[in-house]
């Protein structure tokens, strides 16, 4: 079995470190040279556009999936007609965007937070006045790990923030004043199985994912497999996606979804019984769904800019280091460390030896 | 990190796969055009004996190790005057020749059966009067999954022997009545620190490794430690070793070592804490060790020949699959499945269910 991936960053890396033991091929189509997952199968160099290097990819491989939502929709219609691709076009297409999403959420009954398209500075100031201050302005497309938002706390940020975030077609948000978020990683087979791991505590900072900690028998568990099953079963999805939600008077508000393998998920790989990235590849490939049971208590901390000494890592209690082998960056994702524990108060200690080494580092 | 490995078959492969985290890449030399794990790094491809090649892989590694014990003396010393190799050259000497493997045992007080050197049909039948028949005539190096050996049981099984293992230099052993077969998975660091995986037991059939099952609290691992502490000290090792020692009578006797992981560690992967292939890198990188502590109960399953249809392995509860991507031969280990558990039972009706299937394909 080949499989080609839409991109060749970490999350491609661990999607073929978890397929190689199943006998599985990897083909990356990636514009950038030093793709890091592309040492783990072969690299096609091209941009996302390329219809002659992504019909290479499609003649060699037995199905496509992507390692990122922004894939433009030409590019998956493209590979469509000549290799299966998973998740399909019309998750993707909701996925990317932030408004047919929402719009999704509302439809399935899944509870959003106020939100108006805006697509110009005048619907800017009509939506802020029926929606009130603080917001949140995002683009509809292309925001990642906080980019491409801005929020509006006073009148006089209003002016300014469409053409700040490029007049692009954008959406603005209630502003939600939640009390902690979560996500729910979920897998859905070609069969219409559904598996969902635990949800997980997410920790972001200057809106990158910092920290995220599986919970053990959240009360909100079962709501949000419902919600994410909505959503699933919609779509008729097949991989793994992951729903980011936040925890507002003791329910949920759908924040979004991430169609694809998740950086809350990376814990799975030491901390679950079959990872995220086995099950996404069982998933497109049709075997079993394998299973979401955690082993123990298990976290995941982001290495962001740079990953602290090995060595040091690699002394703590059952911690396993994931340095994904890309250049050190200000505010780029290089690498995660997971540890598992039999107890939560083992966790934290272990947690707390890697802020030291990482606040040594900074 | 930059790790060259001699040899690139599946040892080489998992290697690889628990490397590429911990951010190191992989050069590996192979002669073989289809070396399995050549998709995981560079591959030269080349003879072992070939000097140009092999100051090639010196040339860009910062370190070499090795796949497998019977490398040519030449091929380490050449490779050793531009580079570390782990383990040392007399290591390699040693595990890779019976006789001197015995007669260290012997000089450190580790149990053996009776043994003699036997270099000519003369020596071997001195030899088997003095040690007695039934005994196992084996070539000193080159032996491996029962090749190179012969069971002689009846006076008529001498006379040929000597010939038919293509008169080379052999060791003649007593034939070990034994109990049980079991192995201990050690490592050992560069400052000389080490740990031990729990005793494992093993079933072999034609020579060839079929089952492991790591076991729970082995009367005789802490003897099992103290043999194969000894073996490690006197070699100054570093990396993993595999003692593969006979039950007998309530006590142990030393079968031989390997100077490398084992395919009686592949359970590790995901039955303990850190497995024996990071453990591996970490010694002769100069990390600290990680835990060799069991996650429940762990078994491990060779497939030799072909590997069962891959759906209905990852049917199978907490069963993981590993296919090493080689081509299908009779006799040839082509993959093997980890099944873990809470609980022995469970655990006995996971391998049931393998069996099944494999018996299925037979």
């Amino acid at each position: 079995m080949k499989i080609g991936v839409i991109g060749g960053g970490q999350l491609g890396r661990m999607l073929a470190l978890a397929g190689t033991p199943l006998g599985m091929k990897f083909v990356f189509l990636d514009p950038a040279q030093d793709a890091c997952a592309a040492m783990l199968g072969e690299h096609i160099h091209a941009d996302y556009h390329d219809h002659e290097h992504l019909r290479q990819l499609a003649d060699q491989v037995d199905m496509v999936t992507f390692e990122f939502e922004s894939v433009p929709a030409d590019t998956v219609a493209f590979l469509s007609q000549f290799v299966p691709v998973y998740p399909c076009a019309e998750s993707l297409r909701i996925a990317r965007d932030r408004l047919l999403e929402k719009n999704l959420f509302r439809n399935l009954q899944v509870p959003v937070a106020p939100y108006a398209a805006v697509d110009s500075q005048a619907e800017l100031e009509q939506a802020v006045a029926s929606i009130g201050l603080p917001a949140v302005l995002k683009t509809r497309t292309l925001g990642y790990d906080g980019k491409g938002q801005k929020v509006l706390r006073a009148p006089v940020d209003v002016s300014a923030a469409f053409a700040e975030l490029g007049s692009v077609p954008c959406i603005l948000e209630d502003f939600v004043e939640f009390s902690g978020e979560v996500s729910l990683i979920a897998v859905r087979g070609r069969d219409g199985a559904c598996r969902f791991y635990p949800l997980v505590h997410n920790t972001h900072n200057d809106g990158i994912l910092r920290l995220s900690i599986a919970s053990e028998q959240h009360p909100l568990q079962a709501l949000a497999e419902q919600y994410t099953s909505a959503v699933l079963e919609h779509l008729d999805y097949v991989g793994v996606m992951a729903f980011e939600f936040f925890e507002v008077d003791g329910g949920l508000k759908a924040n979004e979804i991430a169609p694809r393998v998740h950086n809350s998920g990376h814990w799975t790989i030491e901390g679950a019984e079959c990872s995220q990235f086995e099950n996404h590849l069982r998933a497109i490939t049709g075997l079993p769904l394998g299973s979401t049971r955690k082993l123990g208590e298990s976290a995941m901390v982001n290495f962001i800019g740079c990953v602290p000494e090995i060595a040091r890592l690699a002394a703590i209690a059952d911690c396993h280091v994931h340095d994904y082998g890309k250049a050190f960056k200000d505010g780029r994702k290089v690498g995660h460390a997971t540890v598992r524990s039999v107890d939560s108060d083992t966790l934290h200690r272990q947690l707390d030896e890697i802020s030291l080494l990482m606040a040594a580092d900074n």
